[in-house]
């Protein structure tokens, strides 16, 4: 017996929130810790323990702990039983493209999004001055990986990456990280967004096919826009 | 019948020669395609049918093309006969450690020791200019993920990361990224490394268990540094 999983997340988080919402999405029985980010909280000894790498998303299951976002993904593919192929298919060919556009994403998408967000906005929050020249060298990864992902990765005729019909754990967590875009001023997110138009329905169709899901995780981060 | 793998490789490529090392280590049949990047080769027409991203490494094994290297390497394990396990253990919980130690590597170890090398003095041969306040944000970097590298990853009996005694994926992926610092200066490369006793160790520990193939493939990076 492995004991109910744990998940300790911040919802402020992007992936973060993709794993809650693969797990609420799944069914998984789980309990979701929360460590916010902006007190401190994944500095604590408390959190050292569960990870050392002080960062979340970080499951406990059982006595093992985990974390990185998509190490925590697979590993509940695994784990728990019931899980649908699509969203990390058994089939070699198909899994080694998912792994692919996962591992291009730390570099890229990741690294764009959350540099220009954390620049322009968040950076105060977590103890960061703004950055405007940081911000601007972010944006070029984030406008040349958008048009990477428009042009590659979702070319084909499925309405998610690699051009399948149903979402893939590299779906959830890179559309999780694009929502943070959401906290930007209203004018600069559609200014980075809407030249692409397939990511923005790709944005649309992988909120549908996760809802109700996808909308209570984010619901935090419409909030924040708010203040 | 997949024929022949092809492996598309720079070798002044980190991530390149960890799948040349793996791939000769581990018997398997293929041609290795050489893409300079020093000449643009990347980015010609023809290697843009191979990855349209245009990194290397990139292998091409049938009708199938696949990039980025941890992607590749994982692919390998399960297209190719009689790997040992101990290269991406099935073991659910062994195999989900050694995938948070990649993905963490991307954003830490990678970040930090790419730009490090690519603003003190390899740039200019891929066109950029050296740039001394990018390679001390680097620096930091890298030294933080050195730290995490020898406190936490290589915690443990063992020789390799995780505390087990053969190397995985994993292990040839990191140490091929930190060998990278051989072209430095040889007091800039001790001032960074010589801290990090179980790192040092590692990284010889790791060129044992795959010689020849580590040296053979390393060979150009020696060259590199007499130059």
């Amino acid at each position: 017996m492995m004991g109910k999983l744990k998940v300790y997340a911040d919802r402020m988080s992007q992936p973060s929130r993709a794993v809650l919402i693969f797990c609420r999405f799944n069914g998984i029985d789980f309990e979701e810790i929360k460590v916010d980010i902006s007190k401190r909280h994944h500095l604590s000894p408390e959190f050292r323990e569960v990870n050392p790498l002080q960062k979340v998303p970080a499951i406990v299951h059982g006595s093992f702990n985990l974390s990185e976002s998509h190490a925590i993904l697979v590993y509940l593919v695994s784990a728990f039983p019931g899980i649908a192929d699509h969203w990390y298919p058994s089939d070699l060919y198909r899994r080694a493209k998912i792994i692919s556009v996962m591992d291009w994403h730390h570099s890229n998408l990741r690294h764009g999004a959350v540099n220009y967000v954390i620049n322009t906005v968040l950076g105060p929050a977590t103890g960061r001055p703004l950055n405007p020249k940081a911000a601007a060298e972010a944006e070029k990864v984030l406008l040349s990986s958008l048009s990477k992902l428009e042009d590659i990765w979702l070319n084909g005729d499925g309405h998610f990456l690699l051009g399948v019909s149903q979402p893939s754990i590299a779906d959830l967590s890179m559309v999780c990280e694009l929502m943070q875009l959401e906290v930007l001023d209203e004018k600069d997110r559609s200014r980075i967004l809407s030249p692409y138009k397939k990511v923005l329905q790709w944005i649309e169709d992988t909120r549908t096919a996760t809802n109700p899901h996808f909308e209570e995780v984010h619901n935090i981060l419409y909030r924040a826009k708010r203040i």
